[in-house]
C-alpha cells in the first residue's frame, strides 16, 4: 500500500514538501559569528501534516504544528524539533493514517475521532509562565515543556476558560507581563460570538467579556492598547449549514465590508462600536496605539481575498498579482465615532509578517519589521495562486521617516516570519537584531539568518547552515535567558 | 567565531556533507508497496563528524558513528536515528569542538582526551543478546539499546576481553548463533598482534586465541568457515614511529604482498599458515566455505590502493580508473601447503559492499549482492579520488552459473550498502529481498528503495521516501522481529 502525499501545490518543492522529522542537531554550523547579545531561544510552529491528508484538496493550514527550537548559547546555536502531540495527532499516530477531513469542518471527520479536539496547534507558540503553549485560533492552547518541547497537553488555565477556541496572536502587556487574548466563533461553530480574555502574568483570568461581531468573520488576530480592544473582522465567512454539508468553513464574500470592533478594556462589552472599511483582506496586527482621542491600527493589507482556498462561493478568486499589497494605518477618532476610520498608506509595497518590538505592543512605536518582495519578482510568473514563495525581502521600516532598509536573499530565495530580538534589556526601541528563516528553493535547504538592525542592507551578520531543508512556518518569538525586564 | 566543516570533498555535497541531525519520522512516504514478510529492522551506522575537525585534512572514516534504524511493521516504516555516544563525542560536546587529530594517531589529539577511548564506532552495527553493538575495528563495540538507540556504553563482554580493538565485520555462526571475532593491532597501535574470539549465543567467551601477523597491516574484514578462520592482512601498514610524529596511521607499501593468514578454529594458533598473493587491495570478504581439503574466500579485489588517504610513503596513489577490479575467489588448498591461492574471477567489474545471505555464513553458498557501476560512469570524470559517489548499480550475481542481474539507479545515483532479507524463515538461500540506500546527487535527497531477488531488474518493489538527506554510510544489518531460526 502506497502512503504517499499528494502531489499538489501544497505538498511539493522545498517550501511545501512535508518535513516530519522530530529531533535536534547540536551545534549548527555558522557563517559569520552569532552576536554575543542572543541568548535564549527562537521559538516557531509550522503547519507540518504527520499523514497524507484523508480527502483531496486538503490546505496548508491543516497540517499538524511542529515546533522548532534555536538555542542560542555563548554563539553557538543547537537545533529541535518536535511535533505537538495533540489529540489529533495522537489519534493519527495510532491509527497510522489521517482521520480528520477539510480545514475546521468536523462534519467531514472519520467518526472515530468525533468529539476529541481537532487542533492542529500549528499556528504559533509562545511562552507563558512555566510552559510554552502552541496556539490554533480554532482550539485550546496546547502546552508543552519548555526544555524537552514534550507536550502536557490541551490548556485551559487550570478550568479557567472553558474548551473553546483561543486567538494564535495573543499579545503581552509590556507593563505587567499579562496576557491578552480572544477567541472567536466562541459558542460554537459559524456563531458570531467573540470572547475577550486577560490573564495576569501568573495566568490567573482577570477579565472575561462576550462581544458579537457583525458577522461570522475570521479573526485571525487583533490589538490592545492601554485602554482599548480592537478585533478586525475580515469577510471570509463560517456557515453552519455549508460546513454541516461538508463545505468550507470559509468563503469569501466580496460584497461584505471589511469591520472593526472597538471596545473598552475595563468594560462589559456593550461599548464596542463596528466601523466599517471596504471590503479587503487583512490579517495580521503590526501595532496599535493610542494618541489623544485616537486609535491608531497598523495592518498589512491587500484589496481582495488572498486566500484562493477559501474563494467566494461560485469557487472564484483573484490571482496574486491582481490585488494591490500595502501597509495600512487605520486611525480611529473616539471623539468622532460616527466618522469611518482614516486610512493611510505607510509602505506602498507588498508586505506580510509584520513585527515589532515586543516592548512596545500598544505603545506608540516607530520600527517595523516584515517580509516584503521585489515588485520585478512580485509580476513574474512565479506569482500564482498560493502557497506562496515569493518573501524574498527582509525589510525594516522606519515609521517616524517612512524610510525602508531591506535585505534581498536572491529571486530563488524565500524567508519565514521575521523576529525582532532587542540587542539588551536597555536597547532603544526597534535597537537589535531580526532572525528569520530562509529557504533556498532551488538547493531546498533553509538556513536561519541574522541580521543587525544598525545595518541591513548589508546582509545577515551570521548565518546559520541547517542539514536539512524546514516547511514554510507560520509563526513564532524570541525567549530571553532570562527574559528581559521592559527597557 | 564562524563554525563551519571544510569545504573539501570529504565534507561536502550530497553523499559527503554532514547530516548529524538526531531523531525520527513516523511513516515514511512509501511508493509501491513494502513487502508483508519485511517484519523487523534495518540498522546501520554512517560517520557522520558531530564537530569540524580539529585538524586540516581529515577524512571520511574519521566521522563520528550515527545509527539509523529503519522500523518496519504491517507495511510501514519509521525512521529513527542517534548519535552513538562515544567518550570522544561526549568530550567533543562538553567543549563544543572536536578535540582528536587525525585518524587514529592519539599523538595528535587533544590533550584533554588523553587516555580516553576515542572510538568512534562508525563502522558496522548488529544486533547481540540484548543490545545492538556499534563497531569500530580499533576499539571496543559500543552497546546500545535496541529500541531508543540510547548508548550504554563501551562493551567489554562483562570484562571478558579487556580494552582492545574489536572488528567491525565480526560474523554469526548460522548454526548456533556464536559471535566470531578479531582484533589487530591488539598489543598496541601497530603491534602485529592478532587475537581471536568466539562467544556463544549468550556473550559467554569460549575461545580466545593469539596470532602473529607478517607485518602490521590493516585487517579490516574476516572469514570463519566450521573448521578454519583466515585473516587477510591488507598492504596497508602502521608504523609507530611514524605514527608517534603525528604521521598518518596507515600507509601503502607497493612492494608487500597481500597475506592470508589461515589458522584452525580449535587449536592454540600456533597451526596458523600464512600465504601470500601479489600486491592489492582485498577490505570486505563476501563469504568463504570449504570443500574437502579446499578453502574459498570469495572478496572484492582492487589491483592497488583504493584509499588515496592513506598514500603511498612518497604520498602517491593511484586513480581510481587506473586500477582494475573485480569479485576474486581465492581457494587455499590444505593438502598442498605450499601451494600460492589459485585465484579466480567471480564478476570482472567494479565492486563493493557484498553481502551474502547471513543463514550461510562459512558455507557452501550460491548468491551474493553486492554495488557495482557502470563501466561507462566508470570511466568519466565523476571517477576521481574518493570519497566515491559512483555506486550506481544493485548487483545480485548467482555463483553457480556467474550470471549477474542489475538495477541501475541512474547515472546520478548513488547507493549506500546493501542489505539481504530471506522472504522468511524457510525461504531457499537468497531468495527475498534486498534494502539499500539510493542517494540522488542531483537534488540531495535520499530513499531507501526494496527490490524482490526474484526480479531485480524491475526495479524497486518499494521506495521509501526520506525528508532528509542522509550521508554516506558504511555497514549494516537487518534484525527480524522475532528473529528468523536458521533455514
Amino acid at each position: 500500500m502506497a502512503i504517499l502525499f499528494p502531489a499538489t501545490a501544497e505538498f511539493i518543492g522545498a517550501l511545501y514538501a512535508p518535513c516530519r522529522f522530530e529531533g535536534s542537531v547540536n551545534d549548527l554550523e555558522v557563517e559569520g559569528t552569532v552576536p554575543t547579545e542572543l541568548e535564549g531561544t527562537f521559538i516557531q510552529v509550522a503547519p507540518d501534516p504527520a499523514y497524507p491528508p484523508m480527502l483531496a484538496n486538503d490546505i496548508f493550514f491543516n497540517g499538524d504544528g511542529a515546533v522548532t527550537a534555536f538555542r542560542f548559547s555563548g554563539g553557538h546555536v543547537d537545533f529541535q524539533r518536535r511535533y505537538v502531540e495533540t489529540d489529533r495527532l495522537k489519534a493519527h499516530r495510532a491509527a497510522r493514517r489521517s482521520l480528520h477531513g477539510i480545514y475546521r469542518n468536523p462534519f467531514t471527520d472519520d467518526p472515530a475521532v468525533a468529539g476529541a479536539s481537532a487542533t492542529t496547534a500549528n499556528t504559533n507558540v509562545i511562552a507563558f509562565g512555566d510552559h510554552l503553549l502552541a496556539l490554533k485560533e480554532d482550539s485550546l492552547p496546547v502546552a508543552l515543556d519548555p526544555v524537552t518541547l514534550e507536550t502536557i497537553g490541551n490548556w485551559d488555565f487550570a478550568g479557567q476558560i472553558g474548551d473553546g477556541p483561543f486567538t494564535a496572536h495573543p499579545k503581552r502587556d509590556p507593563e505587567d507581563g499579562s496576557l491578552l487574548a480572544f477567541g472567536y466563533e466562541a459558542r460554537g461553530i459559524a456563531s458570531r460570538d467573540i470572547v475577550y480574555y486577560e490573564f495576569d502574568a501568573i495566568g490567573c483570568k482577570r477579565r472575561e467579556t462576550w462581544v458579537e461581531a457583525p458577522y461570522a468573520g475570521m479573526v485571525h488576530d487583533f490589538a490592545v492598547t492601554p485602554n482599548f480592544v480592537i478585533f478586525p473582522v475580515l469577510p471570509a465567512t463560517a456557515d453552519l449549514e455549508r460546513i454541516m454539508a461538508g463545505g468550507r468553513h470559509f468563503e469569501w464574500q466580496a460584497e461584505l465590508d471589511f469591520q472593526f470592533g472597538i471596545m473598552r478594556r475595563g468594560g462589559d462589552g456593550s461599548d464596542i462600536r463596528w466601523l466599517k472599511a471596504p471590503n479587503c483582506f487583512q490579517a495580521h496586527v503590526l501595532n496599535a496605539f493610542e494618541t489623544g482621542d485616537l486609535i491608531h491600527l497598523d495592518m498589512p493589507s491587500a484589496s481582495g481575498n488572498v486566500f484562493p482556498f477559501f474563494p467566494e462561493a461560485n469557487g472564484s478568486s483573484p490571482l496574486a498579482h491582481e490585488l494591490h499589497y500595502e501597509l495600512t494605518r487605520w486611525t480611529f477618532d473616539l471623539a468622532n465615532p460616527g466618522e469611518p476610520p482614516l486610512r493611510t498608506t505607510l509602505y506602498d509595497a507588498p508586505c506580510e509578517f509584520p513585527r515589532c518590538d515586543e516592548r512596545v505592543v500598544g505603545r506608540p512605536y516607530r520600527h517595523a519589521i516584515m517580509l516584503g518582495c521585489n515588485m520585478r519578482l512580485f509580476a513574474s510568473e512565479r506569482m500564482g495562486p498560493p502557497p506562496w514563495q515569493f518573501f524574498n525581502q527582509l525589510v525594516r521600516l522606519d515609521l517616524s521617516t517612512g524610510l525602508a532598509e531591506s535585505w534581498c536573499g536572491g529571486d530563488a530565495e524565500c524567508f519565514q516570519e521575521p523576529t525582532f530580538v532587542p540587542r539588551g534589556p536597555s536597547a532603544a526601541e526597534g535597537d537589535g537584531f531580526i532572525l528569520a528563516l530562509l529557504n533556498h528553493l532551488e538547493s531546498a535547504t533553509t538556513e536561519l539568518v541574522i541580521l543587525d538592525t544598525r545595518d541591513i542592507a548589508q546582509g545577515p551578520v551570521a548565518t546559520v547552515r541547517l542539514p536539512l531543508r524546514l516547511r514554510m512556518s507560520l509563526h513564532g518569538s524570541w525567549v530571553a535567558t532570562p527574559p528581559f525586564p521592559k527597557p
